[in-house]
């Protein structure tokens, strides 16, 4: 395979370039019977797409949703999802000069040693427009999730050096979307917003980080080696356009501690089940969760294209300069809460699914 | 599946517990015709076992490999390569409290939760045991990688606050080798020797942090969707014992610069191909190698189990408290290097596969 | 997943029920620079169509394909191709009362015992207007293999007891398509017609076999244990709508031989290799194809569904009878020709990829 | 990978040559608390193994077989299952002539082909000696099964032209094992032996049919487009060596009747499902299940070694000639049984799993 099919027993593959004519996303392997439709998807393709504000790409793409298949009467059929959201605002001309030229730290030249051609009329694959089909199957797992009471929710943590004041536990959905920038700290949001606008002018950009809570997960979930959920989930929010990194739990700053320390101690639950007192291993231990808040973070680089002369070559090894034109986000991460969730939705899903084949069932097959 | 698996063209399958009669390993997928010796496997293996070193845990494990197929006359067939180690010095009376009591932070009540049923004679696949058959084939990705110029080495960067100051684009496997530590700055080394032995001496762990660099990468590798492979190192390395977080290139870091100054600039290279004139994107962009050196960083959290007393639960969820016997590493450092390693290996022999397919050969099939 | 995925290298992923709003298919691992156009893909699919001649279902679907995504200036990106078809002519009305009763040796009553829920408006996956997924990705896997010198061609060898006298090694797409019957026999093709129409006046249906040969397939595609070639094959045709039996080379019959008549033996080949004398092989052996023709043959049962009136049960498990409406095939053997050579082209384009990774090539990754 | 892993949930790797060290299997995926013994185990390894009979191979392997992990006081913990066996009989001197000379139908020319490497001490990965795992991992499935009332039985349809006369509805394992043959016909049975025996003393070698039956079959199994539970049991039992042909139900015989005599009626069940009166699909409908016995028939060729003096080639293209020595099954019908049973039991054992995240589980995750 060529890497665009994500997950083992929920799995989804894209397909679609920032410049040609639609993406589209199948997911094979939805259970039957759950509700469905073309509304609950939107919201969250709303909440990723271009031009919902001014700190954001001005493109203007409604990304409305199709469902093709895999839905009855409002209920899925267990059978393929096929979804497709339709380009309309693609300019190629604006990418006319980097049909030649390879933009710093961007996938240019990259994907032309990969692949000996390129779609230089946009980011192609590399574009976070790709995310569209992400977006839409996250979606899906969402509701996949609700059934047994998991709520996924993504919010900006830092970007550059303005770090917000958010509690993981306690923070909600409408905090989030309280204000474009997604920090549902309105103080930090304030100062946020300055700091994107001050960059657009200078056709500079600004990176920073989002954390994400995973509450009402069910003990269990993650298998022991390779397919740890904490791998999982490493894996799936590191394949976002510009991540750097992840930790979770404690992550970097739990290496200043000692074990005495840092163990989360277990005391009796209240449903026969232990409790950890304190949550530094981010609800997973072994790769496994145990039913504590699961609490990550990811580390996205300021946008790569921007609007300054910088220094490259051309395909033809020359030295040139290039300054971007187009429409890019002078920062992602108010886009990438959305994206972050959506991912972590598609490992969870795929891993509750996962668990149920982990012992067997009672009555293991069909009814009528 | 059960997640014992790992690679799509190099596919490695491990089993094994760490008390059970042997751990071992299937390579699916390995090239035809590579050069490959029992010996060669057991260099890593070496730097991997226990009783190394009076820093580690104290199990005597020679960890001697058995290759039972796919090679012959020293050259691989192509067919899969079978290895085990045997388990010779396992003590499971040391661990008969833990039958009934969860140690904190472990995977002892989260295996249970999934599965219902666990070995408490050790830890299971939970154990940095289970890693004799991952370092085993990362030995074999190794050899595959050294065809193409590419070399894997990590490194302790830091244990709890004592930082190495070591050179990515310098550091020598000697240098590494040269300490148990395996930390290639020598006052540092000097330093963490103490802080081990300390907090052995106190029933306590610490953690730290491995650094890894491979150099010599083709360009092309890694896919550019989930497939990233930025994404694909994360989910490795992340699945890692006491793995807490990962980053590459300027990780966390790079969230507090700019774009204007984040970007690599690329200058014309001597071979025809662009190069970049610093390493922000930490050899990959987009998702797949530039040829640039990449360097990526992994936390290790302190070993969970300790010798001091700790509040726990037991299987009847009623209160207890338990402090570990057993010989446990105090610090999982120095034992990590060759993990990473073989786990970023693993990742880059699997994708230079992969990008065999990326286009049509000249002349694509079989020869005699 | 689902099993909606065929195929490891070149990956293909449909969605799409007979009576949903369009069908579709997501081609990943497509190798780079190969040309492709829409037009080249619509000649299978118009060997594929309904109402393509008096003895095919007479439901009316254009199925123009629009290729979305993957290709740019007429050549291939390296990136998913997602390709759709919509639905035009369902008719759902067809089908109400279908909601309740179960047609015989159809899938109504097996889709239901496994999702508890089925889209009663048509055969939903299980109608040979799934295949159309296949089919066009089938035609970009055809491309594929040309440019190895593979030919891939099927044709109908017999309906009910009218077998046609083919020569597998001289058949032509020119006889094959002489005929809307595929029959490359003149013959054997007027008796079919007349059966054909007889059946569907009588409101019966009729079964029969295609046969297909693969020309020009290098040696060495196909893996020795689980994914031989001609497991593959078989697994391939047999998830074919209507497919009961499958046989290649010799087949059955070869079991009433003995092992001195039935191998075929060496001799020396013009270009260096050796070549069979016979081909009781039918080209593949240890599940490795050795350069000979590939010659295949499947069994397709009578169509299902049917115009008489058969007894049947309810949803509530009553007994009741059946005449079904709808527009269908009284014989899906013409429209079986393309979907064989569908399956069997995806097949060896993917094996033919996973070839080039079981040797190092010489300089393994990337060009610019 | 290189194809030697089988399954999707209940996931099976091997590996092993003809004259390697050993050969072992890793269950991945296998339910935790299951029932399993080694002794369990070696019941259907003992069915397989060579020197059973004088109508077998005469090479004498104990195959007994150890498993290393995933076992803990005799119930599956969930985690992998390694198990191996030992060649202790493996003698290379015999196959000497055959490093140069390629064994007509045999895969020695079409391995080197593929790998430009081959073992030519014994027929590597192409020997009838690679089953050991799966017959191994096949006794593990049977386990699973047994948990649902499923049985799978198979015996020797025919030799050559003896065919036996066998109900499938009634034959028991009993009746199999009451003859060498696994002919549970005695008049047959008497006929196969001396028509064995003769190919024997003649150098030759005889093919034949096996029969399979899977009783107690929940409805539902199966998935509905690729992965029809007849296209993969196809692929399974069409992997095993000298398969040339398989069939279900009605198969090639019901290509000569009509839709309306094929058809499988439906009838008010006694549990509230429907069941068939006739049972021509062979208990799959539409790729899925039915309940009704799953009955299917596996063509296996003459063996290829022989005794007697054959023409072939070297591997410098030059004409020759080659009588096999070695010690080779003169027909491998009745170890072939175990084998095809194997292949059902894990094609059914991994649908049984999938089917479990079909639905939603009512409480979906985990249990203390």
């Amino acid at each position: 395979m060529g890497g665009s099919t994500f997950g083992e027993r929920f799995a989804v593959t894209t397909f679609g370039e920032s410049h040609g004519g639609a993406l589209g996303v199948i997911i094979d392997g939805c259970p039957a019977r759950i509700e469905l439709s073309e509304a609950e998807v939107q919201v969250d393709l709303d909440r990723r797409r271009p031009g919902q504000s001014r700190i954001v790409t001005q493109r203007q793409e409604a990304d409305r949703v199709t469902i093709h298949s895999g839905v009855f009467e409002g209920l899925t059929l267990g059978t393929p999802i096929g979804m497709t959201v339709a380009n309309t605002d693609a300019r190629a001309g604006a990418y006319s000069e980097m049909a030649t030229k390879y933009r710093p730290s961007h996938a240019d030249y990259t994907t032309e040693a990969k692949y000996g051609i390129r779609n230089w009329q946009g980011g192609g694959r590399a574009s976070a427009r790709e995310t569209v089909g992400r977006v839409a199957a996250g979606a899906v797992a969402r509701k996949i999730l609700a059934t047994v009471g998991t709520e996924v929710l993504g919010w900006v943590s830092s970007v550059r050096d303005i770090n917000a004041d958010v509690d993981p536990a306690e923070v909600t959905r409408d905090d989030v979307e309280a204000d474009p920038t997604r920090c549902a700290d309105p103080v930090a949001a304030g100062r946020i917003i300055e700091a994107i606008d001050a960059a657009r002018r200078d056709g500079n950009s600004l990176g920073g980080v989002v954390a994400c809570v995973a509450r009402g997960v069910p003990p269990g979930l993650g298998e022991p080696v390779f397919d740890k959920l904490d791998a999982e989930l490493a894996g799936a929010v590191m394949s976002l356009p510009a991540a750097k990194g992840m930790e979770i739990g404690s992550g970097f700053a739990g290496t200043l501690m000692t074990g005495r320390t840092h163990n989360d101690e277990f005391a009796p639950g209240p449903d026969g089940r232990p409790v950890t007192v304190t949550n530094r291993s981010g609800g997973i231990q072994g790769g496994i969760s145990n039913g504590a808040d699961i609490v990550l973070r990811v580390a996205f680089k300021p946008t790569a294209t921007i609007a300054s002369e910088q220094k490259t070559v051309t395909n033809a090894n020359e030295a040139t300069v290039l300054a971007a034109r187009g429409r890019h986000d002078p920062c992602v991460l108010p886009r990438a809460v959305p994206m972050v969730e959506a991912m972590v939705c598609l490992v969870l899903a795929d891993h509750l699914l996962r668990q149920q084949t982990t012992q067997l069932a009672p009555g293991p097959a069909s009814q009528t």
